[in-house]
């Protein structure tokens, strides 16, 4: 009879050590084994002599899923490593997917997912809190979805006036979407409305730049930034000369309070 | 001249110690002077015999944090303490609109956001992936906002096809909203949808419910609870007999991948 594995699914947050959980500090002591995406593992500095590290690409998460999942139906001890929190536009998704369309023994395993503080809510701290009223977080990536969806996704959110958090914004294979989704934001919202662009928070290379709608340009982030489009509501808070102004969205709406 | 306070706004996390992180642990301890609604000072246990506990009721968000500025312009190092994250429908935006509003040397203060793990990354980590795809966050307290606000961002995010994560759902003064929010989900998404209930997430009273939409009604939740409502893609993974199955949004759609 086989050992029966166990497979966790980890977030380590943003960046920063001081951003990862116990929970998902424990979880990663725990393992036997630890696949990931290499500079996220990178990131948890040399494991122990016991400790298998299995680095891929961050192109292969579906065929990643399947070898950690393999490993842990083996009975090994398996964390799959995620930055900020992996159900977010990350790895739990593709193993979930994996499990599905794979063996159906996969289904009897014990699978965990550890959560994580993700990229928005990093962002919007810096920036002060403009995740204050009802927000989306949509992921730019249009490898996995037709533009058009992401098109319909954008209007219906600037029209019923949520903050708007992209995620994967541009890269290299991505180089205009962000310029589009812009140009669409500047269609419903005032041209003063607050954007973030929030590049490796966290991390030693942290950037935070708020501009109006009206300068905002996919120039202004690369692969590592989180964006956040305001709603109408969204606002500066201004503060002495040379700081950066602090940007919220007030708890009420229209009518309220 | 006055000593320059500090005042930092801090996430718990959903419950668990093991889900604070580190950076917030921190924040506690390095506090002269801890504000928050009561039974999330609780949480912390006893403080140091050098700081002051300033528990609140839950309703009277801008007094404190007028309260917690206040303090902290007199040169204390001031925790305004939140559950969950404190960006998302919690203290943060409460604060800076204090400090838009209140005294102009507010805005001279060292204001420090503290994120966490919001209730719906714990919610979603327990279901399995629910957040795998474009989804929002919407807060049903129609005490700050107009029910036609809330009515109009539902259809939009019905319509655009996002998950759906319901905040604060149910209340005593607010008995039907989450009933009409559903009936609202049901005009435009199949049955069959998965809607996840997840109440206390982390805590020793946890209870995670998965319902098909045609059977999610008002009275699964309660004020601790947490609704995700799933997209068209949202699906269910069985697993052997009497376990509960996972909950998944693939990270493609339509033509994608």
């Amino acid at each position: 009879m086989r050992a029966s594995g166990r497979l966790v699914i980890v977030g380590l947050g943003p960046g920063e050590p001081h951003w990862l959980t116990p929970a998902a500090r424990a979880a990663l002591e725990g393992a036997s084994d630890l696949i990931g995406y290499g500079p996220y593992l990178d990131r948890l500095g040399d494991l122990r002599p016991d400790q298998r590290r299995h680095a891929s690409d961050n192109r292969v998460e579906l065929e990643r899923a399947r070898h950690a999942l393999t490993l842990a139906a083996e009975g090994r001890r398996v964390a799959v490593v995620s930055g900020g929190d992996p159900g977010v536009f990350a790895m739990a998704a593709a193993v979930f997917e994996a499990v599905e369309g794979g063996d159906p023994a996969w289904a009897g395993l014990d699978i965990h997912v550890e959560p994580g503080v993700t990229a928005m809510l990093a962002a919007a701290a810096r920036a002060g809190a403009p995740l204050g009223g009802d927000f989306c977080a949509i992921s730019l990536s249009d490898n996995l979805k037709p533009w058009e969806v992401l098109e319909k996704r954008l209007a219906a959110a600037l029209s019923a006036d949520f903050v708007i958090c992209l995620y994967n914004p541009i890269s290299r294979a991505r180089p205009w979407q962000l310029g589009r989704a812009l140009a669409i934001a500047r269609e419903h919202r005032a041209p003063e409305t607050p954007v973030i662009f929030a590049r490796a928070v966290g991390r030693a290379d942290e950037k935070l730049t708020v501009v109006p709608l009206a300068e905002a340009a996919g120039g202004l982030a690369d692969m590592a930034t989180l964006v956040i489009i305001g709603a109408s509501t969204t606002r500066c808070v201004l503060r002495p000369a040379g700081e950066r102004p602090w940007v919220y969205t007030p708890r009420s709406y229209g009518g309220g309070r």
